[in-house]
């Protein structure tokens, strides 16, 4: 990813790993400014000394831990995208806005023809706005690469648009999925290409899935099954059930997957099995620390500390 | 459901709500055995100083944290089920095991009549046998009272048979979903009707949802959706979507669920939401602290102290 878009043309999302340490090392290639979710995840890229540029692509309506953490000498800049979110930007202590706009995903963003409006409102409150985001969403699972670039086209166009209305140097748009098609934002917001989801991988997208969630075998059944340690509370179950490597995943409870061998698979108790979740994100969100892996050797050992609100 | 199973006829499960505070309330009706799906649930409630006896219904293949707990003074009984759980209680320092039997659910538990073998087992290695559980998880959704009796009775004939192979003096089982139907059971493991859960309550019991994540509503689109700020990563999703009252989900995302108001109804930016949950269990797991309310009023704050593995 560093290669296709080098520096600040990337603007990872830390929303996809919550790791600080993961994000140490995508500055370290040269993306200095991060996009977050949470306002928990730009207070702890702050304290971590990632504060050089912190986008919290999310509309807040109390924004006084951020004007905390930009007083304390952070750059933070806020999404806004209503009379309310530039008010709440500018009481609660923040300097530097984008005008979020919605540009076919149904989800935050004000109208493109609104979007002059919200960044002139913006600056009568002194705020300074920097430019326009907004998500093509609706793209990222487009398998067509045509019909990707031509879905992308036209939510940029709307961007381009609101852009010309609202002023500013960053277009903030993008995510992993249309990194190559988006050429119209300044910045990329990709996140899930750092773990990868297995979604993505099946679009064709030539990053891998580096994320797994270890578990061990507890208990097998002359009838068949096996179960392994790991289950709803340890994976994001939006996208459906976990994959067991040399296995059929019928179920998982809260603690628990039960699968059956494939053909020429067994499983005994003890072994240890390394499945891949459905949905990566919210998987990250559930755990305490990531282990780096080279082989069956930990390398390093990871907090997931951006987790929570 | 203190009235309904009074005392140690309950063994509330702590993993429906991961909370030392509501054990608390719990263990003042008289109910001081708990069941735990985890070992940090049970080092958590050790430490909580809720150890009086406190069942691991789950197989590991590593005691040795439990046989911490115990040699803390806490009471710790573990589930085993194969020659090698067996083998790791005993290793692993942890001296009272319950013979885990499989009675219908395609998960842990040995064959019914393989649980003398394993008692033994166990009894050669040192260990004490409290007896035996087994958990009739199919039937828990089960609607009709007729069928549900009828199935509980097949499940529990399974483990009373087992357990008059094992000996001892438990014979724990059960859950919310059976604690009127499953009389075999010295004890019922009932967990879920503290908080309940959607899927239960409609299913007829006399227990409330009394679980909701507050959300704000964050941005609304003159095509009329509204998005409030909870998404998959502060649900349980395995279930589906949240239920937002007044509202109709359209979909959730990492921190976002879109919604339409329905008729009648309508959202404004700043608008507080309560949310039900698809599924509370894996809900509660996400979140560090809850608010017990009277209204809109907060009465106590509650640490999920219990979280992780």
């Amino acid at each position: 990813m560093s290669a296709a878009l080098p520096g600040r043309r990337l603007r990872p999302h830390v929303k996809a790993h919550k790791t600080t340490a993961l994000a140490w090392l995508q500055a370290a290639r040269g993306h200095t400014g991060f996009t977050c979710a949470t306002v928990r995840e730009v207070e702890g890229m702050a304290a971590a000394g990632l504060g050089t540029d912190l986008l919290l692509a999310n509309e807040v309506l109390d924004a006084r831990r951020l004007g905390a953490v930009a007083e304390a000498g952070a750059c933070v800049t806020l999404a806004v995208d209503s009379e309310q979110t530039v008010e709440a930007a500018a009481a609660g202590g923040v300097r530097e806005v984008v005008v979020d706009v919605e540009v076919g995903l149904p989800r935050c963003g004000c109208d493109p023809a609104d979007a002059g409006r919200m960044a002139d409102l913006a600056r009568s409150k002194g705020l300074e706005v920097r430019g326009v985001m907004g998500y093509e969403g609706r793209v990222m699972l487009v398998e067509d690469p045509e019909d990707r670039l031509a879905q992308t086209r036209t939510a940029m166009e709307l961007l381009m648009a609101a852009h010309a209305d609202v002023g500013g140097e960053l277009v903030s748009a993008g995510g992993t999925g249309t990194y190559r098609e988006n050429t119209w934002a300044t910045e990329v917001q990709a996140g899930s290409y750092a773990l990868m989801d297995t979604a993505y991988t099946a679009a064709g997208l030539p990053f891998e899935q580096a994320l797994t969630v270890l578990a061990r075998v507890v208990s097998t059944s002359p009838k068949g099954w096996a179960v392994a340690d790991l289950g709803l509370k340890s994976l994001g179950m939006d996208h459906g059930n976990p994959t067991v490597p040399g296995g059929l995943v019928w179920f998982c409870s809260d603690e628990h997957t039960t699968f059956s061998p494939l053909d020429g698979e067994s499983f005994a108790v003890g072994d240890l099995v390394r499945a891949l979740p459905a949905h990566v994100d919210p998987t990250v969100a559930l755990h305490e620390r990531m282990h780096l892996i080279d082989g069956d050797d930990v390398v390093e050992t990871w907090p997931v500390d951006l987790r929570g609100w």
